[in-house]
This record gives structure tokens, C-alpha cells and sequence, in this order.
């Protein structure tokens, strides 16, 4: 007996996907697999090229703006508080925007209302008082329940930046919704399943439980929503999606909701392509879309994933270095059962940077694996060279993991679609909190009692031993007030800004990671070594605190495939990652880290004083996994193989390399893969943090 | 050295009080105890009687607008929301109003949007639409979280009544804060202290210490707010009140600040004369205010509780048979060390009822002991005789567990005031379970299954042991339910109309009652008493629910003082108690039990259907642990010892017996007390129970 039947998926393969929500069983049983090369596809139709054109005028008036072109300054938004909009009605083929204006930003104050004005503020737009009002009045945010409860101690290690980026005045973002729900099974489905799960006989009615009830009333409230916010468009997506337009429509107001709904650090697709294909094969099949036709609907998709906006603050641009969205969309891979996931709709989506040009969003993720289709390498690898826009992660090692049902979110944060979700955690600062070690948790530039006051260094030279020792009594403190942190962060953020409709289309019991992150990786690594190989004087003020130090002899340097050194970076890695774990987590979340810092390393190492590697105040630090920039002094190969040291097992969030090669090093075409493949010979592993990516 | 040291405590003895915040060290080390007559009473002043009369005009308007004279349809109440009102600003001596206008009804929506606006619409007024909709969009509100939570089981069992009166359409109140604290430390002492408890060096951050930090906050800001609503009447709060006047104008501003914030089906005053006596006392001395100014003092602060209003739907007050406020004022009672704590200022508080006339609020409530002075003791009864609005309880047996400055919530409720607060729970309908148990699970006036499909009795005449055992399972089944339901409407009180002010009012780690209460136990003691010693025949309908009974023979009849029955009523009230206290209860709650329903009792019996003691479907069960009406026919002492019986020990929140006695069967005058103690000679237990009161 199948559960869910619906004449919408004539010519589909039945399976479990037919008893209960579960696309990845759909995916597998319908998909086809593409081996073939490039030369299907189609340019752009002259429909779209005029939309485009009206998208990037759009586009300039935005950058002559200022970066901004409108801001709601009135209306909160929520999945149907404005309406429908459009660019230009007749052309697009996919609609849906997330404001009454296209590029205009949405008012968004549950994050945090004061963030919320001051970000419009920032543009020169000013909040209407009476919403303000409702905001302080009546309705908390989460930015203000976080500093409700934050303690001293812990404003003060934000304040002088030992913990830093949190999303405590941002969205936490990282989370996916099984966007492809909406078209696969229709709103209608998704409720009943809802409420099946809601209506489940009986639960002891503990706090938890309370809690997840309630959210499951509020997540299907907000598929109600969505069917309105729909239905404003003319689309009734209560019933599963028909064809492969309807698909990529469907997706995307699945998708769309969520923008309307969250303000998230990033605000990740998913992994659509493969399950889309399976609408154009059987359309094609049945001739109701040409190659033609199907590529325009992506580019019209695409489109609109390239005008999401939010409005933010200031300080969350200069440490994202911009305002990034995160539209993340992850291609290709290789399923459990060997068989590569790449389809023709997978060339389509990166066919979208010929038809549009280039464009950092979405973020178009080539899940990569040694054994994908030669023709999808090479296709690749061309638009990468085209494009500059590609970003390669390794499927190889996360399918250990995850299956071949995940996708990214943000630039690295794996997760099934649909099951997983993540507690994002932004940095702890560990070059910082060696200095902590040594001055007894004084920082080293506000001269603040921050850490605990244990007895610092007095030696005028460093000794190895007695500085680990207090290091990793710093890094217990660091790692239990991070942890507790984050607890009190996402407590408040499911309180006051629970992501209702990306939840709605996740399963009921999800797996939740506990992302911390770790920063200054390198520097720690090399300081460690230059205290244990050379001699490190510490430089004191007059009162006492260690300001500079200065490096006598030489040292082995982190990325230089030296074990005496890189052997210090996993440890401290493990260390810390073993400490963090020791701790009550939220929500029975399972702690995992990354080291993945690539443009906020800029901001974090303005932030921390002179370290024992001879490096100065204020000077950045190492992007991720990184070395430090210059010591790397024994080749690629050698750089690479410190960094592949780094065990993913404790840093399963994800660790990034940035890796510059000049094009002509690897041939001015597609070859260079083949190149990678047969003479570099590198470990899977190595392979991995070659394509470890950027944040 | 004293944490706390205030000028305007020149002349009072120093203690621990001055260390923490501790009224009742205060009290104790303070209080002069009054053993002599009323004869030192003043009458009205001139200027109470011309205010007073301004009032009853109010009233009458009132009257004859049906109920309501004016009605908030826009702005939220909350401490600073409507600015000061007046009576009359030159007459009054204490100010402060709840909303612009004397007995205009403020908009409490937090409790519930919907009930709320149907509470306004019930009196004729049209809630602003814009304010709808910002608690429909913006604002979740208890009653609307409470529904998204609920199981369908539990909506059924409330539906049908079997659970009943439930706060989660309306406030759970029976909170008090320590409005005293307010007086005696002013606002910024309380907020140094609640400071304190927030910086409390370090919390694990577990969601428990994450929910309280926040609520601290919460209280830090709502202290912050009554301070803003006293300047607007020209007072400043921050420091303790210097003189008698103040001291009571500070006790009614924190009282004041509460029922602007909170919308509670109880919102009591405390025990608030004693600790105000100190203060008159000194006045006295220092020849600051005469006995006429005091007493004018006490009759406009007592004006105002009169005055106190809630907009409460049509339902609410059905139930409830008008819509109290249970302004309950606690007096008298004997301290731990064995003074009496009887001071002028408790007559003060009952000469009200001579110079404003009787009245049911505040809801005057003496703290009965034998060992109460004399004089006092013939006041009271007096008083009683006079205005037959005096309820009494035994201070005795409460002081056992609550020592000497607890105070009553609602009408029995005891708790130590600003330590413990109760989680209130309305009532099982243990008479309904026992037809439950008989018909397995199906109800006997809709014929819905709303409890578990048990085997139903089958034989035409019900067998004692078969109804127990059923009877046993299908409670079991109940106080699960009823518990489960409980933790739901707390939890989502505490979360979405959380008693800000009152608890700023109360120590950082309060006890908690979680406070359950039974319905029906005179009609289940007198139905098993049939069953077991008389023959009843049980009357099915054409689908085989028994829908009647036919009792066959004689039985003894709970109220005679006869163990056969007596015992059946104290098993069955150890019995469901031992079945509550099996569950895991809201945030360490302590479970206790009630058998208190006064008005209530009318609408349970309504709803439910015939019962195997005779009694037909739709008769009043019979009022809190009353016997039937008309079954105690062995006179009054019998009655009355048959519900002493029931204990104490397991029905911690009260029991309640109503009894009339014709004035004259005792004396005409306040004689009858001595007649009482020397006469009847009842156990004290026993004469707990004759002064058990309404609900």
C-alpha cells in the first residue's frame, strides 16, 4: 500500500519514496546518469537575454547606489507580507521575489531588531518608529535574548575577540531545506506528513518535547504559507509539481520562502540539479519541453538566485568581506552504489555562467570524485578556467560520512538534505588564547583580565613545557565558555527566530551539528615550534604583559610537510576539539569543528597581538588550514601534505587550503586534470584538502 | 557589614534583612503585636467619604452598562503602557490606576490574542485590528501555543470535561509578589540584588540556566519599568519608602505594576499589614500621622484593590460565577515564635469593611489560631457577623510547612511569600473517570472514546472489585493526562506570558507547586459505597454505554462520620495523588492537590452524566469535599468530621468545605468564638476543615 500516490508522477519509478517523504529513494530510482559531453546544451533564448539585460541595469542602479537599491523600512517580512513582484512579468518563466521590488531588501527585525535598523540605517533608510515599537514592546528578537543572557565573561571574551563572528547579531543561517519536497510531493502531502508526525500518540510532555510539538505546529503553519505566498503568484503547489518547470517553480518557492523567512548567514540550496533532470527526461521523453526551453527556465532560476539580498550590517560585511548569501548548490558526486550522479542538468546549471556570465551566487559546488564522468571533468574544469566561480569540495571522503543525499551549506558544512541541520558556531580565536596562556588570561591588546587569572609566564624565555601546560589550561577554559556560548545562542535563536519553514521541510527528528570553529590554526603551530626548536623571548610592558616577543634561531614552519611541527598543529586540533567535547551541548547537538577562516582571518589577526612566531600585532592571520603566508618555503607538494596531516575525522565541518595556482602551471586547458590524476599522485586524502574550499 | 543600609530605616532594628533581601526578618525583628480592642478604630474622613462616594458612582455606571464601563481596544497594558489616572487627584492619598480611567479594563492580549479580543467583544468593544495583527504575525500569545501543543487526546479530555477549567484560555495567576520588597529595600536595592543573582559567577548553560538568565533579565527591566510608572505619578521608587503613607504607596505601586502586567485568574495582595505596621507604628511615635490619616491612608489603598478589573471572556466568568479578582489579603496568624502577629494595622484592614461599607475584594482572609488574642479573635467574628465577607484559615496547621510569612493565593492557596509561587491547575473530574472506568474510556454524555479503549463493565449489576480495578487503571490513565496537559500550559505560560514583575518580586531559586486539584469526591465515595454495600444496576443505551444507574438498598453516605465510606474518600484522594506524583512535572515543580471547587462544581456537574450513587446527569457535583446535599444526616459534627478525615498531607493546596450555620444557632453577637473553643472542642485538624473556604 503506498501512502502517497499521485497522478503527477506518471512514467516515475515507485519505492519507498512512495510510502513516506524520502526524495533520495526517488532520486536513485529515477535518475539518469550523463556521461556524455557539453555539446546538448543550448545558449541562452532571446527571451532571457532580455530579462538579463533588465537584471543588470538592475545591477548598476544597485552599485551606483551604494550597493543597496531599496530597503523596506516598514513591513516585517514573513512568507506572504508582500505580495507578489516581478521583474519583468511577460519574460520570466520562473517567478517569485523576495520583496514588492526586485533587489529591494526585506525588513527582517526577528534576528535582532536593533541589527535589523541599523542595517537600514547603514543605507540610509530609517525604520518606521511603530514597528520599532513592536519589536521592543511586544515581540523580543534574538539578538536581544543573546545578550539577555550572556555573562560578563562572555561579552567580554566577544568584546575582545577570543570568541568572534558569532551569529548573535546575524542569523545563524547553515541550514538547508529539502527544497525539493515542495515540487516532488506538493504542499498537501507535506502538511498530512506533518501532521502524522505532530499527531504521533503520545509524548511525555517534557520540555523538549513541548518544545518540538510546538514547532511542528508552527511548521505547518508555515506551509500554509507557502501554498498562499504561491498562490499569489497564480501557482497552486498544494499538489506535487507536473513537469519539469513546475519543478524548478516549486523548488524555488520553496526556496524563496525561506529568504523571506530567515537572514541567515547562508542560505544554502541544496543539491537539486540531479532530481530536477529527472522532470526534463521525462519531459523531453514526452516532448513537452525542448533543450531549449528547460535551459531557459534554469537561467530564469538561476536568475532569481542571483538577486537575493539582505539587508546587513556593517560589521557583518567587513568580516564576510562583503555580503555574501551563500546560495550554495552542490553538483554531481558519486552515489552509494558507484554510480555517478552527474546528469544533464548538472551541465545546465554550470551552462548558466556561459548564458548569464559569471557570478560568485549561487555558489555552484562540484562535488568531486576521482571516478566522475571524464566529460563532467573536463566540462569542469573549463568553466572553472572561464569562470573563476567554481568551488570543488571532496565527495570521496564526505559520502563516508553522509551518503550521497547531502549537499553544502555555506562554503564546507556537509549535511543530508532534509535530516541534518547545523548549529552554526563561527571561531575561537587559539593563536589569541595561547597569548592568553602566557599572560595569564590578560589580553595581550586591551590589557583586560579576560581568561581565568591563572599564574602567567614570568621566564624571559619561553619554555616549551610549562607553556603547554598552560595552553591547554586555557584552552579548557576557552573551549567550556565557547561551548556554553553557543548553547545560549541557539537557544535563543530557536526561541526567537526558529527557522519555521526550513524545518518544516526537514524530517521530524533531525540530526543537529554543533559547528565550532577554530581560527590562528598555523600560528599556534609555528609559535609551538619556535618555542620548543628556537629560543622565543617575551618582550613585557611595564606591567608585565607580554606585548611582542622576539625569535631567536630557526624553526620548523608549519607547511613544510615537516612532522616535528605539523605534528603540533593536529594535536592542538585534537586537543581542543576533545575539550569541546567534554560539554553539555544544546539540544543534543554533535560537536564538530572546522578551520576554515578565509576572509575574517583578516579581521581576527587585526585583533590579536604579536605571537611567538615572530609575527607581528595586527598582522593577518593564515586564511583556514593555511600556512602562514611566505613560510611555506618547500614547495606545493610539501604545503599540501601539512595541511592533508589535518585529521577531517575531528574537523568534519571542514577544513579549507587556499591554494593559488597560475593557470599556466597546469596548461591552458582541460587537460590539467588528467594532469592532477596521473602525475601528481596525491593520497585521496591530499586530493581532499587540495579542493578544501573557501569560506 | 550590612549590604544594605538606607537612611530611611533610622529607628527600625537591624538584622538579616539588612544583609539580603528578607521581609520577613524585617517584620519579625520589628512588628509590636496588638492584644487590646478596636477601640482605638477611626472612622472615614471626610475626605475618604466624599472619594468613596465618587467611586460608588463609578460602580453604579458600571452596573448599568452591564459589567463593564470602558474597555481598552488598542494599546497592550503593560507597566508604563497608559500613564498615570486619577479618581480624583486631590483627594486621593494613594495613587495609581490600571488603566487612563477608573474601572476601564485593559487590554491584556499575551495571555491570548483571541480571548482577549473575545473578551472585549463579549462587553460590545471592537479590539484595534492592526493590534490583532501584530500578535497574529509578530506575537505567538499562551493560549495560541498552548493549542499548538496539545495532543488530540488532550483535547478531547478537555473537551469533554473529564479535565476541566484549565488556565490555558485565561492567566494561571495565583502568584504573588513580594510587594513588600518594593517598600522596604526601594527599586534600586532590588535591582542590585537581582543583578547579583544574574552575574552569578558561572552557569552551565544548559537550557534550564538559559531560561533563567533570561528571565532575570526579564525581571532587572521590569523592576526598571515600575520605577518609570511611579514617576509618572510624581514618585520616586527607587529608594524605601520613609513614612507609612509611602511604605503603603510602594506596596500598591508593586501590586499596581502586577496587574497591569499579568491578567491572572488570582491575583492576590500577600501579607502586607503587619509588615506596613512597622512603618505606622514609628509614625505614631514620631508623631508624623495621626491614627485618622493612617486609617485614611488604609481605606484609599483598600478603594483601590475594590477597584481592581480584568476584561475576561463570557466563559471565564461562568465558571467562575463573576470574574473575581481574588485580591487576597492575609491577617493575623501566629509567628513561629509564638507572638501574634495581630497588629492595629490588621484591625486598620478590617475597619474598611465599617468605613467603605462590605465588599468581597480584597478578599480578607484571617490566619485563624486558637491562640490568636482574645480581642482580635472578637473583632473577626464581629466583622464576619457584620459583613459576611471574612474567610478564615487555619494558620495552625499551615504554619507547619509554611512558617510565619506565607500568604494566600486565590482562596486557599498557601505559599511563603516571594519564595514559592504555584503553577496552578484547575481540576480532574475524578466523578467522570469513575463512568470512564465503567464504559471504558467512552464518555457518557457525547459517547466519544475519549479515554483508553479499557474492557468496559459488562455485568448488569456493577461487582466492587471489578469497578476498582478498572476504576485504579483508568486514573492512572487520567492523572498521566491531566500532569502531561499541566506541563504544556506552564511551560508555554512561562514562555509567552511570563509574570515578569511578580516574579522580580521573589527570590532567584523559588519553590514550585505544581498544583492539581480533584472534582467529584463526595459523588465517587458515595458511588463505591453503593456499589460495595448497596446493589446498583447499571442502565445501558442501545449501544451498550451505561447512561444510568439504579441503586437498590441503602449505603452509607460520605458526611456521616462513618469509615466504611470516609476511608473509600481518603483512599481515593491518596490513591490519584500517588498516581500524579508518578510523572515527571514542569521545572521541578512539587506536585499537590486540591479538592476545592465552590462555583465550580455547578458546570462539572452539568457535564457530567448520571452516577452510580443516585445522583442524576447534570446535578452539581457537590462543592470541594462537601458531602452531597442532603446525605449528612447525622448532623453537623459528623459533616464536618467526615471531611477532616481527608488529608491534609496530600491535598497540601487546600480543602474546601462550605458550611452555613444560621447566625442564630451560634449567638448574636461574637460570643460564639469562646463557644467554639470551649464547647465543640474539634481537634484542630478538624477545625482546619470548618474553616476551609470557597474557591
Amino acid at each position: 500500500m503506498n501512502k502517497f500516490m499521485e497522478p503527477e508522477w506518471d512514467g516515475f519509478k515507485a519505492g519507498k519514496w512512495n510510502e513516506e517523504i524520502d526524495v533520495r529513494d526517488f532520486i536513485q530510482k529515477n535518475y539518469t546518469e550523463y556521461t556524455g559531453t557539453n555539446e546538448f546544451l543550448s545558449g541562452p533564448t532571446e527571451n532571457t537575454k532580455a530579462l538579463w539585460s533588465q537584471v543588470l541595469e538592475l545591477f548598476k542602479q544597485e552599485r551606483e547606489k551604494g550597493g543597496v537599491l531599496d530597503c523596506e523600512t516598514k513591513i516585517p517580512s514573513t512568507l506572504t507580507a508582500y505580495g507578489a513582484a516581478y521583474i519583468d512579468k511577460d519574460k520570466e518563466t520562473i517567478v517569485g521575489l523576495q520583496t514588492d521590488k526586485p533587489l529591494k531588501r526585506a525588513f527582517m527585525p526577528f534576528g535582532g531588531i536593533r541589527t535589523a535598523v541599523q542595517a537600514a540605517k547603514s543605507y540610509g533608510y530609517e525604520v518606521d518608529p511603530e514597528v520599532i515599537d513592536i519589536f521592543n514592546k511586544y515581540r523580543k528578537t534574538h539578538n536581544q535574548a543573546v545578550f539577555d543572557v550572556y555573562t560578563p565573561e562572555m561579552k567580554a571574551a566577544r568584546h575582545n575577540h577570543i570568541i568572534t563572528g558569532l551569529p548573535d547579531a546575524y542569523g545563524r543561517g547553515r541550514i538547508i531545506g529539502d527544497y525539493r519536497r515542495v515540487a516532488l510531493y506538493g504542499i498537501d502531502n507535506l502538511i498530512i506528513d506533518k501532521k502524522a508526525q505532530l499527531s504521533t500518540a503520545f509524548i511525555r510532555m517534557t520540555s523538549e518535547n513541548i518544545r518540538l510539538r510546538e514547532e511542528l505546529a508552527d511548521q505547518i503553519k508555515a506551509l500554509g504559507n507557502l501554498k498562499k505566498m504561491a498562490e499569489s503568484y497564480g501557482y497552486d503547489i498544494s499538489k506535487p509539481a507536473k513537469d519539469v518547470k513546475e519543478a524548478i517553480q516549486w523548488v524555488y518557492f520553496g526556496y524563496l520562502g525561506a529568504v523571506k523567512d530567515q537572514n541567515g548567514a547562508a542560505m544554502s540550496l541544496g543539491r537539486t540539479s540531479t532530481f530536477l533532470d529527472i522532470y526534463a527526461e521525462r519531459d523531453l521523453k514526452e516532448g513537452r519541453y525542448t533543450e531549449e526551453q528547460i535551459q531557459e527556465f534554469i537561467d530564469h532560476f538561476i536568475m532569481k538566485l542571483r538577486m537575493v539580498r539582505f539587508a546587513r550590517i556593517p560589521e557583518y560585511n567587513a568580516l564576510f568581506a562583503g555580503d555574501p548569501t551563500w546560495v550554495t548548490e552542490s553538483l554531481g558526486g558519486i552515489g552509494v552504489d558507484g554510480r555517478s550522479m552527474v546528469t544533464k542538468m548538472s551541465f545546465r546549471y554550470l551552462n548558466t555562467l556561459d548564458n548569464l556570465g559569471t557570478s560568485p551566487e549561487p555558489n555552484m559546488t562540484i562535488l568531486w570524485s576521482t571516478r566522475l564522468p571524464i566529460n563532467w571533468k573536463k566540462y569542469c574544469a573549463e568553466m572553472s578556467i572561464k569562470s573563476s566561480s567554481i568551488q570543488y569540495e571532496n565527495d570521496d571522503m564526505m559520502r563516508v560520512t553522509h551518503g550521497d543525499d547531502y549537499a553544502i551549506a555555506c562554503c564546507v558544512s556537509s549535511m543530508r538534505v532534509g535530516k541534518e541541520m547545523q548549529f552554526f558556531g563561527a571561531r575561537a580565536n587559539l593563536a589569541k588564547c595561547l597569548l592568553y596562556a602566557i599572560n595569564g588570561g590578560v589580553d595581550e591588546k586591551t590589557f583586560e583580565q579576560v581568561g581565568p587569572k591563572y599564574r602567567p609566564v614570568t621566564s624571559e624565555y619561553l619554555d616549551f613545557d610549562e607553556v603547554m601546560e598552560k595552553y591547554d589550561d586555557m584552552m579548557d577554559w576557552l573551549a567550556h565558555l565557547y561551548v556554553d556560548t553557543l548553547n545560549v545562542i541557539h537557544y535563543c535563536h530557536d526561541k526567537y527566530c526558529y527557522e519555521t519553514l526550513q524545518m518544516a521541510l526537514h524530517d521530524r527528528n533531525v540530526k543537529r551539528w554543533f559547528a565550532t570553529g577554530i581560527a590562528g590554526l598555523s600560528v599556534v603551530a609555528d609559535s609551538l615550534s619556535a618555542i620548543k626548536y628556537a629560543k622565543v623571548k617575551a618582550i613585557r610592558n611595564e606591567d608585565g604583559i607580554v606585548v611582542d616577543y622576539e625569535v631567536e634561531g630557526d624553526f620548523p614552519k608549519y607547511g613544510n610537510n615537516d612532522d616535528r611541527v605539523d605534528e603540533l598543529a593536529v594535536d592542538i586540533v585534537k586537543r581542543f576539539m576533545n575539550k569541546v567535547k567534554k560539554h553539555h551541548t544544546y539540544r543534543h547537538s554533535i560537536p564538530t569543528t572546522s578551520i576554515l577562516t578565509i576572509t575574517s582571518n583578516v579581521s581576527y589577526g587585526k585583533n590579536t597581538g604579536s605571537t611567538p612566531d615572530g609575527r607581528k600585532a595586527g598582522v593577518p592571520l593564515a586564511p583556514g588550514a593555511n600556512p602562514m603566508h611566505g613560510r611555506d618555503s618547500h614547495g606545493a607538494l610539501a604545503s599540501l601534505s601539512s595541511v592533508a596531516k589535518l585529521p577531517f575525522k575531528e574537523a568534519q565541518d571542514g577544513i579549507s587550503n587556499t591554494f593559488t595556482i597560475l593557470p599556466n602551471a597546469l596548461g591552458k586547458d582541460a587537460t590539467f586534470i588528467e594532469n592532477i590524476d596521473l602525475d601528481i599522485k596525491l593520497t585521496p586524502e591530499q586530493i581532499a584538502e587540495i579542493e578544501g574550499t573557501e569560506e
